[in-house]
């Protein structure tokens, strides 16, 4: 009987256990795929990929085969970043489209929340207070969503379908448009989305350009007393600048899911602001099954020798 | 120059100053419409159409020429039982797509407020506690919709591009099937949808056969410790059973929007049950430029001697 070739791989993450998180048990008979936990790799050489989240600096200099490091999340900024992982080793991240149903989810409590003054409704029921308020038509709400990755996308639909005016701003033409939505593509994207919106989703990667993107200059172009949902990485924010768009009325305050630091530190002062809705990373998470699946393709796909579907373009960031 | 026909309405509201709410100024030279408060008509007998929401139980008597109520609202329930109503008067409603759309919003937000916790999220923010849940996947979650007109098929299609698996529950096959969705129909269609699910979404119209309807039997159908969103009419609930269900963990709580008595009493159980999300009946509301179209619409048919395209089956109820 001809013996099936297999692939190695380990699991490196200084926050998690991956394993028993994931359920990573790739042990079954037909697996081609093997994954180890650092401490139960014998022959650092065999292995050839690793499944990641947040890993140590010196978290793959151990590895010399290494070919490939691969996100459980959908941002790779952490491993572009990493400075033992080699220069020209293959990254990949899941692409979950249950991710971006629940990111979807997320962004479209926190845009109704704000929009219904659902907080003001809770403080009255809690004063016995029946005040219906006047509300406008979806259609006359301008939303901008930030990016128009698997995520972005998911939350234009998810507006649209309820009838907002939603404007994604990406960096290329969309290559797959969808209907009843607005895109503005190139230098000027992110602008041009925003001018005139009430609300501003940030689900943009971090790359070298976006860092601090969420500025003074992008909040102006706001409509005056308008609302931030952010969940893209919290080196997005910058956060002077949010400060002061806060106080003198420009933004009337924020869902922040990200930050620069997380946990958020005891002593920040996000935490006790009324103007903020402040969550712990929970826009999404990946969907197990779907990580273990495509941790698998991706590895069948280095070992047949094929460049695996879910790698990113280093150059882009993303 | 050749005279234009026109025809009289009368704006009748035991609750609302209908003429300003909506701001129903038809005087422009070219509209057929002429649109009167009851204490500008001199001649009630040429008074041919009514526009309504809540009238007094004897407000048409005064009007012998009758011929059309038309309601503001999507619900035609309250005309139905009006006394002084000719029953061989036709009832219309106004149909506005931008309505089905806030509640679809009212809905989606109330869906995900349950299942991502965010009540809990804010508890934990004043606490400055960073604690992430455990999320799964929303295509795992069942929603049953109950109701398939305008607004059912809206919150059907929002909550479907957010991923979640929804079952609607319609009286007839539906004409326009949504991909994605599954729909049950006929005697069993409200126990077929609840069957399994962890939300329920209520928006029937209300009837002779739909009073009471959200009961003990429909609740157990559900998974346990499921969610109630009540957007339809205050009549629909059964309130012992409803409390019963509450008590015994069957429902973990609900939102209501409507109730048997609007404004809720002030003294009134509901108000500070912490398992319940109490607003004003909020969910939605006639666009004002949508409902004078459609009057105005409504009566020139009228005047035509056409049967309004916004007539309801009086047989069916809505």
């Amino acid at each position: 009987m001809e013996q099936t070739e297999t692939i190695g791989g380990v699991l490196l993450s200084s926050t998690m256990d991956l394993k028993s998180f994931y359920g990573l048990d790739f042990t079954g008979s037909s697996s081609q795929v093997r994954l180890f936990d650092p401490h139960e790799v014998s022959d650092p050489a065999s292995i050839r990929f690793a499944v990641c989240w947040l890993p140590d600096d010196d978290a793959f200099a151990r590895y010399p085969n290494l070919q490939m490091a691969m996100s459980v999340g959908a941002g790779v900024d952490a491993l572009l970043a990493n400075p033992s992982l080699a220069e020209d080793s293959l990254i990949c991240r899941v692409r979950d489209p249950h991710q971006a149903d629940l990111m979807a989810g997320y962004a479209a409590h926190e845009a109704l929340h704000f929009l219904r003054s659902f907080t003001l409704m809770k403080d009255q029921q809690s004063a016995r207070i029946w005040n219906p308020l006047p509300m406008s038509p979806p259609k006359e709400t301008r939303i901008a969503v930030l990016g128009n990755g698997t995520m972005g996308a998911a939350i234009a639909r998810a507006l649209s379908a309820m009838g907002f005016s939603v404007t994604v701003a990406c960096r290329c033409e969309p290559r797959e448009p969808q209907a009843g939505i607005s895109y503005h593509s190139g230098a000027n994207a992110l602008d041009m989305a925003c001018k005139g919106s009430r609300i501003a989703i940030n689900v943009l990667p971090l790359t070298d350009e976006t860092e601090n993107i969420l500025n003074g200059r992008l909040f102006n172009q706001l409509e005056p007393g308008a609302w931030l949902i952010q969940i893209g990485r919290g080196e997005h924010l910058h956060e002077a600048d949010f400060a002061a768009a806060l106080d003198n009325g420009q933004l009337a305050g924020a869902s922040l899911d990200v930050f620069r630091e997380e946990p958020l530190p005891k002593s920040h002062p996000f935490w006790h602001d009324d103007r903020l809705r402040i969550t712990p990373h929970i826009a999404s998470d990946s969907t197990p099954s779907v990580v273990a699946e495509q941790i698998c393709a991706s590895a069948v796909e280095l070992l047949q020798g094929k460049r695996p579907q879910l790698a990113i373009d280093r150059h882009q960031g993303y």
